[in-house]
């Protein structure tokens, strides 16, 4: 499991008075960051090599502005040149949102998918869920 | 169907040269304000009645900045108190992403569902896919 | 003068109920696109020529979701290397903001400013204010 | 002096490699947190004191994902019922962008300004650069 604190902003607040829903698929690939850095240790978005296919999310209860919030980030699949990352929103001991995000491999010279390498695979089972 | 178009902006695109991916769910719930007018028709933000309770969105294609976008609204069910609201990213004739939202009818005071009018029902399947 | 229409989205709003000030300088960018293409008629990000200095946005009304605004883009002031762009956004006959972005023309492999050539200069004196 | 360290996201960037220009005043606001909390301690957002007037931002350098950033936030103004805010962005010992953010007391119910209260300028003056 990777985790993330995130401090919400007064801008990520809504006319509602709580946090947008559309913060959630932001902070939740912010919260990949851990997944990225797998394929691509140093981030370099030149050699980038994963793509976004789909993305779910589940809203379970509100949250706020003025109170943290953690972003827990787990490998609930992998496959052969695709995989899933699951994540968690939870603020005060609420879990107030999760999803789903189907990432793949992918060469975008080529824009082809591309196996995941043995090794990463295994760094990956050991953050599941 | 509801359509909007949209002219994506430079901020839009990320270091991969495309629009970034977390601009989809925030460009859709912007292209629901039809559908948020069936039971508000004024917008006022303090007598809210809806609330997301789910979305879904596929990546099909990448798109870009420079050329116009559409997204394309419809309603792909109605049950008593929630429904679905089907929508379509499309950029020179390709659907680039598509997408679920499933929204209640709340009452935010009490915190519980309501049911969905009957005369709105029927507007809605007017829209359906 | 350019002009260019938007219609604000639930999730720009704020917890206050009126459009985040945050929502301006992104508005503003995006309605530039029109001074861009006097440099870059294509848009080609990778070949990309312009870099913001200063931003300056002043704020005089609030301004909110549910109605149409505008914004009004101008140029102010032609230089060398470097120009003005004044903007305003308007909202139901009321200017509500304000502000100049300072652009350069601009090498970003050399990392140089460059002269703004003529016929560039003689069609944004013709959008001045 | 207050300070706060920032993680930026893949979405953050655009499509020139680096951090979009706009994030600078979302980021500026969201650490302005230390100062909204000297007059409404709980961040209350339904009882909202404050008002942007001005905002200012200067670029002197490109900043990147995949390196930390911080933000540091002055109190370079005290009036009677207004006050300047004066931060900068700070990557990899750089000082990247920096700006002034012009903020009055204010009250919402009669949309009018308010005295700053004697005891939160002194508070304020011990963050002054």
């Amino acid at each position: 499991m990777f985790s993330e604190f995130i401090r919400p902003k007064f801008s990520d607040t809504d006319a509602l008075g709580h946090i947008n829903n559309t913060l959630v698929p932001i902070w939740f690939e912010g919260a990949r960051d851990p997944v990225f850095k797998l394929f691509m240790p140093a981030l370099d978005t030149k050699n980038w090599q994963l793509i976004l296919a789909k993305v779910t999310v589940e809203y379970h209860a509100q949250f706020f502005y003025g109170h943290e919030i953690e972003i827990r980030t787990y490998i609930s699949r992998v496959g052969g040149s695709s995989f899933d990352v699951y994540q968690e929103l939870w603020q005060r001991e609420v879990k107030c949102a999760s999803g789903t995000a189907v990432m793949v491999h992918f060469c975008y010279q080529e824009q082809t998918s591309k196996k995941i390498p043995e090794d990463i695979k295994e760094i990956m089972l050991s953050h599941s869920c």
